[in-house]
């Protein structure tokens, strides 16, 4: 496994797998590795020739009042993580030099970054979409890894690979959950005992929900209230959203139909903490 | 010469080419072609294995009171132009292909595009970058090719290029002049016969604003007084901007010092002429 740490030498090394015509899995993260980052690892091991996994807690994704400085950090144990998961690299990419003191360019997808997690973040996805631009860039990537768990990313950055004829295929994997259903996230760290116990609220009024649908309510309003109430049973939750949305242009939807998400933001304490499923009525599954 | 008009095609073309380890040039024009186009053509034929033309009168960088519908098309002469001059690929891509209903991805260079041209013209730039990120990932071209009459324009190309990390060299070619020093423009077909007087006076401010640097003057005031009096001795000339700035910041200079660019917007009747010079101290030159 190699680890680069300058943009140059991440181009030069793929260009000659490229010019093979050798296939690039890219599994961009911000580090603190868990099973859902080790689930993409395995999932673009097995679809790609060569696997880049990249680790940079990016700023511009951060608001200026958010957890970028206390961003859990584990670069050791990451490392050993992708060592274990048979990587080919590791990108460190250095701060300076991903973001000059004269950086300027943004790569923005209107309006879907807008809504859900982007009222509380509003530069938070356009952050998100400039890193991966310059990631997808850098490792010249044949395929992209993500977790459903942030669902409104997926959604956002297919949407901004289709838009810009980006030559890339953005694959979504399912969330990983611990066995009594917490989300995994790398902010479950900041979590003390009890926050964790209402963690598990989220995916609580989740399958509340589904359970609903499945037995045939179709009242958005109904379910959002039945949601709303489990997740302030919780003595340290404060509801950010609860939104059921067209899960491609995450507008609200006024009664349930085909191919919805549902999706929240909560704080548990300090920590604000995401989860979501999608619905597909056809196939009756989750 | 091949002419292409769906996305996926000169994507699938184009791949051959790559794979082969061939060099891509691309000419991004609106079409309209003169020499000044030919002059990129022929630089890209020269530097590069394969060339491609693109012309797309892109909406997204015409302002809602600008010339979208009546920018001149001329699609079988600049076929002819490009047949002559041995491109291989003309493309051609479709409006509601490029832009479909549902698009919502922007590129945009901030700063560097709400100073000059996009004070009056806020939404041009975004829409420049944009559709440039498009043509080149659809082209996966190796260099593309502009010339310095948009001088604004190349600045902003290459400082996207830089700060999203592509993989694609800009290369900037001299303006194309008329004989009297009337810097070539599809929007000069627009001129009568009196306002295209009047157009020549645009070089002649620049050429004045030279002469008097290269003579000593370092007033920056007294420079751009100069140039205003020249562009208002005609009789239908208005002044947009005339800005003396930092050729890469575009930041205006409080003084004449090296790398700095004299760029000016007349309209001239109903036509928006921009021309501009870049001025080296160091090497004397323009």
């Amino acid at each position: 496994m190699v680890i680069i740490e300058s943009i140059d030498k991440m181009k030069n090394e793929i260009t000659a797998y490229k010019e093979k015509g050798l296939s690039i899995g890219l599994v961009p993260t911000m580090g603190c590795l868990h099973a859902g980052h080790i689930s993409l690892i395995k999932k673009a091991i097995e679809e790609n020739d060569i696997v880049i996994v990249s680790i940079f807690v990016n700023p511009t994704q951060f608001g200026p009042n958010e957890d970028f400085d206390k961003y859990p950090r584990t670069r050791k144990k990451d490392l050993e993580i992708c060592r274990t998961n048979s990587c080919d690299f590791v990108l460190l990419p250095q701060s300076d030099e991903m973001y000059p003191e004269d950086f300027l360019t943004f790569v923005e997808v209107k309006s879907l970054g807008k809504v859900l997690c982007g009222i509380s973040r509003p530069t938070h996805f356009r952050g998100v979409t400039t890193i991966l631009t310059k990631l997808f860039n850098i490792t010249k990537a044949t395929r992209a890894y993500f977790g459903q768990k942030d669902a409104q990313q997926l959604i956002i950055v297919k949407k901004m690979v289709e838009d810009l004829n980006m030559d890339i295929e953005i694959i979504g994997c399912s969330t990983v959950r611990e066995n009594d259903g917490l989300a995994l996230s790398s902010r479950n760290t900041y979590l003390n005992d009890e926050e964790r116990k209402d963690g598990l609220l989220l995916y609580k009024s989740l399958t509340l929900a589904k359970n609903l649908i499945l037995n045939g309510e179709k009242n958005i309003e109904v379910i959002k209230k039945e949601m709303e109430n489990t997740i302030n049973s919780g003595k340290n939750t404060s509801i950010d959203y609860i939104e059921i949305v067209n899960s491609k242009t995450l507008k609200p939807v006024s009664k349930v139909e085909d191919n919805i998400l549902i999706a929240l933001a909560v704080k548990v304490g300090n920590t604000r903490l995401i989860d979501n499923i999608f619905i597909d009525l056809r196939e009756k599954a989750i």
